[in-house]
């Protein structure tokens, strides 16, 4: 070991330390926004202290009283010892102690929580699985550590030796395959030990913590730290769950940090953890998390775990930006980092944060696919709501809570979801529906391929659903570029269905005089046999036209299928234009009209769903879809560009540009050169993409309409002069 | 005529006076909201000063080039001959004088327009209908009245002589039927030739104007204002309608105080039109119209004629609470009251504005029903979004825009609508969509009965659907009331359906110590024979669940019937409860739970639709609703409450109060007094509603379990100490 644990230093000293104190106690006595969230937790924890405390013998699980009771005891012995600190009122110490007390008391006899699963090797004593009970740890060693000082000799040392000793060897020695786990679980964890470590000059528990329990560095803190995240700092379940797994990243690296600074953990792994933060805010449109796998659609960067996230990330780097996102979090939080926010904001330093084109590579390497995100220039204007975003995924599956959706885009604009993602089936905390759980039919549609917008074969979902086999494969990331024409990327994948390979090359086109970017999206598929191919396009908004002809069923529904999501679909109408360019258009609720514009030879039906079937208990949302299908193909490329157009304003009384703009596309491909002629209000432009990723800079010389074109770099938008002839 | 025009009062004097623009042009050179609207009007009018006149000869019907061209240049003309007042440069005294003269030169010629109607009386000639022509002369007169001045004799000779005194003449003695009708379109013409008459020095226009073309009152403006209008100041198709007609009436208001302040035309018939600005406020809930008859949802206060009425409703009065409301409208107009608000609105002095409890009595005697709004004590709030408001519309037909809704009701809550009503099926001026025109849907399902939350009777709208029988009758509105424990209405009527009489009692409760308020229906039926009575409620959200077993269709669904609107709704479901209390449980988007309680003897039958059958062309949203439905009834009283509950916020991770505090209901009526008991959260309530509208103070004595009462007042809620006895 090399090196020592500084017992000598000031307490507190994790998160917040003895000289984060000074400052806070001063800016409780000012006017401004620390001021205010300090009175505010001043008035609830009074409120909470002012009934007998509570500490139940554990014996419910998830939801049930006892397990809520020590949920809700961990958060107040927090706050009430944050405010011990900046009060030095000795009742808010007193009320840590005694509550600590009646743990101590309680804690050394308990045998493991009845209500834990069998064969599973993470059972708490407090709670059902030893997740929580880690969590309980590191808030409270924080709690421990900031009242310490005001604790009786004796009523310490019971705290210590009936307490904070045996659940931290409880949480490591007690829990070898929990506590060496490469997984979020194994933070919170190695995070409750090595501070409790800290704390109680345990250098040895620190090691642990930090190296695994045989020290050897093959599991442990650092070691979640490099192989969670990806090199770019993406989670591969995706923003819902990375704002979650970063908060023991967050505060376990904070107290190494005050602790053994020269470790000088945020600069790990090339920053890994910042990036991970500033990861999680790019990953989101309008202050919502892009609603991938088991997502929760409202969840966004308001949620507590980004809070700490953005406070940290700004007082490490003072990057101004960050305060941009944390005026729009509206939330302080009480630690030193949280008094620089504050201060901050009220010195009016905040900047525009500026949202980025970025391919986040995936897995620990990031070679495992990659999570796309495509913003148009106009995306950090003020006042744009993020502009337009193509988020495009070619990643991995992101474990259970994955969804099958490889090569699945989604769009928003103009502040809105347009091509949708289901996101989770599941009602949050609500009782009444299945217990707040996933909902059957997150498994049975959310979860299924056709509930995304990419391509089904034969009614199947990839990897024929199963997730051992999902978790084996992942897409090819093949190119991704972004200039002063807009961004591109490619990405393929051969292992979702057998014999068949699935290519997908999508651009968010930035065309000079066009109030808005265009999304191309060319989907080449290829299989050893005839198959059916579907590619849906889910849809927040409604129909206003198409310019072929619907059959609508108008007097009985029934479902596409009866499988993997198909059953959950009612066909509403069907159509089959004719060759040429096939349109679909939509209004959403934001005002824009979107076209869909497919150039087919005649072979793809349209189908147009909404989602209700089979759902005895309205469980689903009742959203809409158009899909794409071409039956008996061994090749098909589908080739569309989805356009915003127009603004329809009733309360002003206008409406403006109803209809596309877009009259013809023209599509081919020359090798690895991809070219796609775009007439938009009667003037062609020509798309080149080049997916052989040629540097900016190296030109290729190429003929078109018999005009000469020289690319430089992997995509240009030309203006076409003389198409004519 | 008692009243002479004083021709030598200073030009301007019509909306703008010379004095008004003394004021105007000094706060123009200052900073502030008046002289940013001024900047942005001077760069809207040179843009189209830069390009050349345009006077088309007529021959476009509505939306075509030379209609629409027409538009703009009455709009240009004005806003351009503001600008010449404000800034005094020629420039744009000339435009308008450039574009008069086209005009002069092309008038005289031009025959009726050979797009309008045949066989109607209201032909224009530079607009397919005169209703536009007489827009075009408010605008231009005005337009004229600002650069007169400026004005060569000889052009404005031919200005007045070959334009402005044809075109008032055609309107006025040239169109007689339309002149004197005493409707919204007769009130552009009175208005159009009136104040020609006062700019051209005519006093016997300006009497022809205000007592019609026989100057006997029985027409003209006075009798329109008279007449159109109830008392209190509604307009019987509706706010979305009324904000539409109001501009003619405070243009003209206007244009007469300024150049015959001795008539006090604001304050004829008791101030009826400060009374109908102020009544098209309140019949608005977070900014929004309430959406009856067929009106577009996404209307509201922002409206510009809205804009102007508030404009002159503070101007007139000074009441600051107009001020929050321009403050929301967010648009300064370009006069002298525009200026008061700016300058009122730079100095802090809006107040909170009051929205309150009102029956609005409908028709020209307020005594033809009447449109109600109950609204709890927190609905001014700042912040609130207005709180709770219950719309009830014991109101009359409506003429051609009403809906067959008798006793319809709609509920609001959170600023959102949580009840709902469809509004009209149209989509305002999206050529794809039937031209932009009301579509066929808005008379096959939104104007039907089984649309609304009220009773239909055997499958068929009120007054079978026709119009000129539902004009001819109206519901009797009984009793309202409101007081410190909510707001209570009731009212009847038999004319819908032959041989049946409804009857519908409505509360909205405050209670002590609930969070929201309730809301109470009370809805008898009683019917000379057996009918089938359905009673729906259509609301916005996702079913959470009922009490009660639902029977789904799962694989197919079916239209719940075949006319009337019925062919519209596809079954989704059906349940018949047991004897006691049946419940459905909503989430809106607002994060809040709503549950319907209904008292069921187990003879009312829960059927669950949702709007898309028969809809080819996806025209409907596809909205869902409850309907309790009874057969062979020939007296049934559906009694239930509606309870707003808890709180669903997966960002923030909680879900409070997810299901009904409401766990029994008892009712009994006693003559005219109708008993209601619920408990609520294991505490008992006595609802007390005495429908013989005893005056306040006046005291009844009765006796419920046990306990003895005393009702002072219509409306009562006691809270039941002993009501296990
Ligand atoms: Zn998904
Ligand atoms: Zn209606």
């Amino acid at each position: 070991c090399v090196y020592t644990v500084n017992v000598q230093a000031q307490h507190p000293n994790l998160v917040i330390t003895s000289e984060d104190v000074r400052a806070m106690r001063e800016a409780v006595t000012q006017s401004g926004g620390f001021a205010e969230a300090f009175q505010e937790l001043v008035s609830q924890v009074e409120g909470l202290m002012s009934q007998p405390i509570q500490v139940p013998t554990p014996q419910d699980g998830g939801g049930g009283y006892s397990h809520e009771r020590h949920k809700k005891n961990y958060q107040l012995m927090y706050n009430a010892a944050v405010l011990y600190q900046l009060t030095e009122n000795t009742a808010y110490a007193k009320f840590v102690a005694d509550m600590l007390l009646q743990y101590a008391a309680m804690y050394p006899d308990l045998p493991l929580h009845p209500k834990r699963k069998m064969n599973f090797q993470n059972p708490g004593k407090l709670y059902w699985q030893s997740l929580n009970e880690a969590m309980w740890l590191v808030y409270t060693i924080q709690a421990y550590d900031m009242i310490a000082a005001s604790l009786e000799p004796a009523d310490k040392a019971s705290i210590i030796q009936k307490l904070l000793r045996p659940m931290a060897l409880f949480l490591s020695e007690g829990q070898p395959s929990t506590f060496d786990k490469v997984h979020n679980h194994g933070t919170w964890a190695t995070a409750a030990v090595g501070m409790t470590g800290y704390v109680l000059g345990e250098a040895e528990w620190v090691e642990k913590a930090l190296y695994g329990l045989d020290k050897s560095g093959k599991s442990g803190f650092l070691k979640q730290l490099d192989e969670l995240f990806s090199p770019q700092g993406y989670y591969n379940e995706g923003p819902y769950y990375q704002r979650f797994a970063l908060l023991p990243f967050i505060t376990f690296a904070q107290a190494i940090n005050n602790n053994q600074p020269h470790r000088d953990i945020f600069k790990h792994r090339d920053e890994v953890l910042l990036k991970a933060i500033d990861t999680t805010i790019q990953l989101s449109y309008n202050g919502l998390f892009f609603p991938i796998n088991d997502a929760i659609k409202s969840k966004g960067i308001e949620t507590i775990e980004l809070v700490h996230g953005v406070t940290l990330a700004y007082s490490l780097t003072g990057d101004t930006g960050y305060l941009d996102i944390a005026q729009k979090q509206g939330q302080i939080v009480l630690t030193g980092a949280g008094l620089k926010v504050a201060q901050a904001l009220e010195a009016n330093s905040a900047t525009h944060y500026q949202f980025k084109s970025v391919a986040f590579g995936d897995g620990a390497d990031g070679k495992q696919g990659a999570l796309v995100v495509m913003r148009n220039a106009d995306a950090n204007h003020p006042g744009a709501n993020n502009g337009s975003a193509v988020l495009f995924k070619p990643a991995a599956q992101g474990l259970g809570h994955g969804h099958f959706d490889k090569l699945t885009w989604q769009f928003y604009h103009k502040g809105a979801e347009i091509v949708s993602d289901y996101g989770a089936a599941r009602f949050l905390n609500v009782e009444a529906k299945y217990g707040g759980r996933y909902l059957p039919e997150n498994t049975s549609y959310a979860k299924q391929t056709v509930a995304h917008n990419t391509l089904v074969v034969d009614e199947t979902s990839h990897f024929n659903g199963e997730l051992a086999k999902a978790n084996r494969h992942h897409p090819t990331l093949e190119l991704f570029a972004t200039n002063h024409s807009g961004s591109v990327v490619s990405a393929q994948i051969d292992s979702a269905y057998a014999g068949v390979n699935l290519e997908r090359t999508m651009a968010l086109l930035e065309i000079t005089g066009q109030a808005n970017p265009l999304v191309l999206d060319i989907f080449n598929v290829s299989s050893d046999s005839p198959r059916q191919l579907d590619l849906p396009v889910h849809y927040l908004g409604q129909l206003i036209s198409s310019n072929f002809k619907r059959h609508a069923n108008t007097t009985q529904l029934s479902p596409l299928g009866n499988a993997n999501g198909y059953q959950h679909l009612w066909l509403k109408a069907q159509g089959k234009p004719y060759k040429g360019l096939a349109k679909v258009t939509l209004l959403n609720d934001n005002g824009s009209f979107y076209t869909l514009s497919t150039l087919t030879k005649g072979d793809e039906q349209f189908l147009f769903t909404q989602i209700g079937a089979n759902d005895p208990d309205f469980n689903l949302r009742n959203e809409q879809a158009v899909i794409r299908r071409v039956e008996g193909a061994k090749q098909h490329t589908f080739v569309s560009v989805f356009e915003p157009h127009g603004d329809y304003n009733p309360s002003k009384e206008y409406t403006l540009n109803a209809s596309s703009q877009l009259s013809a596309i023209e599509y081919e491909t020359r090798g690895d050169l991809l070219l796609v002629q775009l007439v938009l209000n009667g003037t062609s432009y020509l798309i080149a993409i080049d997916k052989l990723k040629r540097a900016e800079g190296v030109e290729t010389a190429f003929k078109f309409k018999n005009q000469s074109y020289s690319l430089s770099g992997p995509l240009a938008v030309y203006l076409m002069t003389n198409d004519l002839e």
